[in-house]
């Protein structure tokens, strides 16, 4: 395992202190429990923002931390999820009082600690809501995720939601704004490589040297299919139509009811992307494929879109939600309106996201 | 060969496209010759800055193309030279009357051009300056170039320069400041595994599983020699003790006198970085590597330079020039002081570098 680390086990820490030192202006970091957090938080008057994960997906989420965007990121071990200690931790350090949102990819693991962290952030007099990201097409069931997993909308979710708390949504807006963006995001991804877990030491899964696969999550679980390696063209026309041609699906989430503190099940559906909708197109490198050859993908996304009566209002090519130095790449289509440009557009100051200011 | 790519003759070419079209708002790509420029070019009142070089090394140069950094940019094909074509194009279409400053990577290729295209543009009335930047403190003279290589430098200088521009430097001021940026700075780089370029299919150079390349150059050249793998604090001691320890370099430089009209051969020496200097620090990936990996890099240089009563007052860190998707990672110590802090700060607005705006 070539990889400029020191040792498996202290990769989160270490990678966390050189982040921290390198954005001294815009973060802080706390160790034990680890979370990521504004440097002027809590903001008065404002609802806080918080998501996290495991880590191997830099930038996503402690790339996002800052004005416009998340107040606090809780990373877990490399692909783990963190633990109820780091989220209620972080939540007391950002509630200005106005409350917290919690932003959730839907992966089991994470799914449960952040359920327990708002139950024991309730407990401790925060006002808290959790929202899933459940937006990837690929499969429904897989390794670690019941439902549909959350890729690349969790970042889309966090920068809109983050420019609507600072114009001074409540939690309850926020709340069904993020939902929305949900339900208006779909993505797929699909792998070149595999990827090699620190601790791990050997590749997460193994594929033949003409082999790619389709549909991969982002901790390498299986996607669709393996299959013979194509042409940029042709996989971007797979990735995009698989997101285009979907035709929603049902899922029914728990979520949190901030007035009567007890959990419900309601059902959600995300409808189809239809001619004539504005878009928001993310072309995401997976952390080992050159910008070059993403560019390649946008070009070809941008001609399918045009086809299908999709106008692409804004995008965003880069590595953004990645896996480790997986080669390969997603796309992600979230559909606009002008409330949403309108908060896209908004100024925003992170690491990893940043204009306006 | 497992790229994201239609064909191995038309990577660049489709490359631009999409960039084109990611970035409507902020360049315009012309095609035959081809070179990248600022939507808004010519700025009236400003002189031009234009780099340019092989492709491979996204974001550098097209990324940097916007207002406060560069007016232009000129991709050759991969790790191959731009033309004087591309360059004097370039030129006419970016210059407001004010002059046009060339930023040149010390490659032959690259300086043969770059002269010629200096040539050419003054035989069409345009004023110009060419500067070199040669800031690889891992060898001198090695497969394609005479002296050191240019690394990591550049993009400070471009940015530095392009701040200078804005405020209505000259062009005989912005030669002096660029020039004076590429003394002040100095670059080290190192690989974990090899690079392929798409046209030959094959990796460029071999690394054993166990081997790592100290003083890499970004096209795969030979450093200072291939070693076992460490760990990443020795590797960034490594790198970091070359370039702090490095006792400066004396370069003779062919730069074109202006009023005369001639080419003239100056001498130019580098001093060393001292205590209590302060610096900006540059951890780059060359591409393959995870941002997490670079953190780690950071967090250990930042202790370094703190030893050595240097003081890091600005940082970048992410893959600003890569090698494809070369696993790996460069530092660049640039001497700072109020005036190029101050030109830092400024505000950017390119697809890779971006704040204030």
């Amino acid at each position: 395992m070539k990889k400029l680390i020191n040792n498996p086990e202290t990769v989160v820490h270490e990678s966390l202190e050189g982040m921290a030192l390198a954005y001294q202006n815009l973060l802080k970091v706390n160790f034990d429990p680890d979370f990521i957090y504004r440097l002027d938080a809590p903001i008065i008057n404002k609802v806080a923002l918080i998501s996290g994960g495991g880590s191997g997906h830099e930038p996503l989420h402690g790339g996002f931390v800052g004005q416009g965007m998340l107040d606090a990121a809780c990373p877990g071990a490399i692909f783990t999820s963190p633990t109820p200690d780091q989220m209620l931790e972080a939540a007391k350090t950002v509630n200005s009082g106005e409350g917290v949102l919690y932003i959730v990819k839907n992966y089991s693991g994470d799914v449960m600690n952040f359920e327990m962290a708002v139950e024991l952030a309730m407990s401790e007099g925060i006002l808290v809501s959790n929202i899933l990201i459940d937006d990837d097409v690929a499969v429904k069931d897989s390794l670690y995720t019941q439902g549909r997993r959350g890729v690349g909308t969790t970042l889309i979710a966090e920068k809109l939601c983050g420019a609507a708390a600072e114009t001074g949504y409540n939690l309850q807006q926020l709340a069904t704004l993020c939902s929305q963006v949900n339900l208006n995001g779909r993505s797929m991804g699909m792998a070149l490589t595999s990827c090699t877990i620190p601790a791990k030491g050997s590749p997460t899964f193994e594929l033949s040297p003409q082999e790619i696969e389709m549909g991969i999550g982002i901790h390498g679980e299986p996607g669709r299919e393996k299959i013979n390696l194509k042409s940029a063209d042709e996989i971007t026309e797979m990735l995009a139509l698989s997101i285009i041609e979907d035709q929603g699906y049902t899922r029914r989430v728990q979520q949190w009811n901030i007035e009567s503190e007890t959990w419900s099940e309601i059902e959600l559906i995300d409808p189809p992307l239809k001619n004539g909708d504005s878009i928001l197109a993310l072309v995401n490198g997976l952390g080992g494929t050159p910008l070059s050859e993403l560019y390649i993908v946008y070009r070809k996304l941008n001609e399918i879109c045009q086809k299908k009566g999709l106008k692409i209002v804004r995008n965003l090519v880069g590595n953004y939600i990645t896996s480790l130095e997986m080669q390969g790449c997603s796309i992600t289509l979230v559909k606009m309106d002008d409330e949403l440009i309108k908060l896209w557009d908004s100024p925003v100051k992170t690491p990893a996201l940043r204009w306006g200011i």
